[in-house]
């Protein structure tokens, strides 16, 4: 089970940098999230990828058009993962796996927001994502739905891709997503806005370690 | 009948602002397309807007979570208009709607790949999008849909929202466009590809003319 760590509301390179560099140990894949690629492109990126070799590193970019252009232009920056959105066009998925094997990379495909996943999930898998996250919007965290249901209902529709989960995961709440056995974890504030991120971290890849 | 004219791939502030400076006097919107902003961020807009104060800067985010906080981001860059997508949750959309409403500007919701149009354009215009964008993603154009019956449909259900059109438009077949008559026609290479961008915005202006 890899642990991601998304950098995101308020963020740059230089306070990635110092939470990185206390928690990289436990983690796995350095998420770049939205909200950070909308305030500064691409270049976040680029000034981490020569400073973490040993860490994955995802452009959260939620491509919806112009999918090989897109996740190109995040690949050539230096990512190793790039996000696309379930949502989008079945073409414009393509075009981003196509993008991923061109550079060796990968595509994440985020579900938030997709109403019909059951059916989506295994066309996703078809078309080549090497990651789906079950994700639920920052807007609607909180909402009650079953994440653990869902879940075990995805399971079933991928032979391939590998599953994540995100959205509202923090260490007091870990264990009810670590029991579904995901491949990926992704937390955000839940580490980053910790008092202590390392003291988190270590928490979270705690509870982690049994899976 | 507004001309929006969207600035994309390889383009840079000063390619813009060389592109902008020859069919200011042809356009009203100003769009600091996705590719750009992934690229440098919303740097773009805020490098634009002192330059351009009587066009209005739209940034194409398409938020598809964390509605406020992005809009908000956008706005404060100095845009005027900021995207979101029809396949965000509602919550979002409506964070965005919030956003602008704070700032004075507006949103205008990208329906590229929805699924369930009908259905979703009412509640889009009622959750207060100012625009909402017909879109043929850049990765299905040519596919042959049939634009204008889906026009005429989605009519029906807007009683507030304007309606923008986007996707593939360009000198030659914008008659086949400017005859559905939506408040906004967005075009990107049609223009700013052209071998003289004046010419072509010129004749695009003409043709929007009669509407």
């Amino acid at each position: 089970m890899k642990l991601q760590v998304a950098f995101d509301c308020g963020c740059n390179t230089r306070t990635i940098c110092d939470c990185v560099d206390r928690i990289s140990g436990y983690m796995d894949f350095i998420e770049v999230g939205t909200p950070l690629i909308i305030e500064k492109g691409l270049s976040t990126v680029r000034e981490l990828r020569p400073r973490y070799p040993h860490l994955k590193i995802l452009a959260d970019l939620k491509i919806m058009d112009g999918g090989f252009y897109e996740a190109n232009a995040a690949f050539e920056a230096g990512a190793d993962i790039v996000t696309a959105l379930a949502a989008a066009e079945d073409a414009t998925l393509k075009g981003a796996v196509e993008a991923a094997a061109k550079h060796g990379g990968e595509i994440m495909v985020d579900t938030i927001a997709h109403p019909d996943l059951p059916r989506r999930i295994g066309e996703l898998d078809a078309m080549g994502a090497d990651y789906i996250c079950l994700h639920t919007a920052k807007d609607t965290q909180g909402s009650g739905r079953d994440f653990a249901a869902f879940m075990r209902e995805m399971r079933g529709f991928v032979r391939h891709a590998k599953l994540a989960l995100a959205g509202g995961i923090n260490p007091e709440n870990i264990e009810s997503y670590t029991s579904m056995a995901p491949d990926v974890i992704i937390i955000g504030e839940g580490i980053t806005g910790a008092s202590d991120p390392a003291k988190a971290a270590g928490i979270v890849r705690e509870k982690m370690g049994a899976h």
